[in-house]
């Protein structure tokens, strides 16, 4: 099941403009990629979730005039925490104690010790974990689509720093790591969706140590 | 359905010693993961799939004695290209053009355009871009494994340095980032199994700019 999602999907080139994707399937995505597994639970980072059309036109400005973020009907901008703090982390230790009866004696000790490994690192090294933790939620997010047959492309190629402008992130302590245009492919005009899917071979990919 | 998949999973804290995946499984995942879209179609990162009883003991000294890594049964060790070389981008180009009738003008010159981006930037730079690809595929063995009904511990806890050195990655020039034991639950003996998911608040994760 999973491979035929994998399968389905592509970086889709053009969307068609006249489409929307519809609310309840947006809503399947985002409860999805919520599930994704972080580390220590933490989900350090936010997503924005783009209709405006002002607003995506200039977000596709500041990613080289990208069309799918103005031809699809919502953009999804994955922006981690752009440092871990004692407040962020006592979030987190809250939110563990609601859903699990309490902040024990045990759920302080971990996530003090949690704070002692990350607070006060070099913010770079954390917002960089942080990304990584998107990443996972990133990869949910496009398993989800696909189940949702709801077309999507993950995007590196923008400025972050003018998205953390346009959508006023850097007050909010984010950074944009990760981009995600999600509407319906254009099959007729975007010349990758019949291309053979590009994957390394298993015996470089792999290594067996048995 | 990915809800099923994300819901059954957890990070699991005591593995049956007496329990083996089955090699079909171990493939199954493994053909999910390589399915995994990544920047660029890089695949920047190879998978040690270690089973060995020996190394996976020195694996689990040098993981805080972390006991999920000898009571599974497979240790998927995900380790990302240190840096982004003319060499590496060249062997994606060629894999491009053998998947695609040849490599044509349009996909030397991406290729060309892809090296200029990378290659000789910040190899720590280029490594923590190509370990956020890595966390990608992580997510999709996360819910492959779900789908094999095989548990899965996504770890970050363990001296990199010391898993390069007992794997010997350093000379293929690779860097592990994330490790992932698989193997099954013993739900006897494992605290975390029925605890409740903990998950952040939609309006806290979420926002909506219309």
């Amino acid at each position: 099941m999973l491979n035929d999602l994998l399968n389905w999907r592509y970086a889709t080139k053009k969307m068609d403009p006249t489409k929307t994707v519809p609310e309840e399937k947006v809503t399947a995505i985002l409860d999805a990629l919520r599930l994704a597994p972080t580390s220590s639970g933490t989900q350090p980072f936010e997503v924005m979730v783009v209709t405006n059309k002002d607003i995506r036109a200039k977000l596709s400005e500041a990613a080289f005039g990208q069309q799918q973020l103005v031809d699809g009907s919502h953009v999804l901008v994955f922006a981690a925490w752009d440092d871990y703090t004692d407040e962020r982390i006592d979030m987190v230790r809250d939110e563990t104690g609601n859903a699990r009866g309490g902040v024990t004696d045990q759920v302080r000790d971990y996530y003090e010790n949690l704070k002692g490994m990350l607070v006060g690192r070099d913010a770079d090294v954390n917002f960089q974990h942080a990304a990584k933790q998107a990443y996972i939620a990133l990869g949910v997010a496009m398993l989800a689509a696909a189940e949702q047959e709801v077309d999507a492309t993950p995007m590196e190629g923008f400025d972050p720093a003018k998205f953390d402008e346009i959508l006023g992130l850097r007050e909010k302590g984010l950074k944009t790591c990760v981009i995600l245009p999600l509407g319906y492919r254009d099959a007729e005009n975007d010349w990758l969706v019949d291309a053979p899917k590009v994957r390394r071979n298993r015996d470089i990919l792999f290594t067996r140590i048995d």
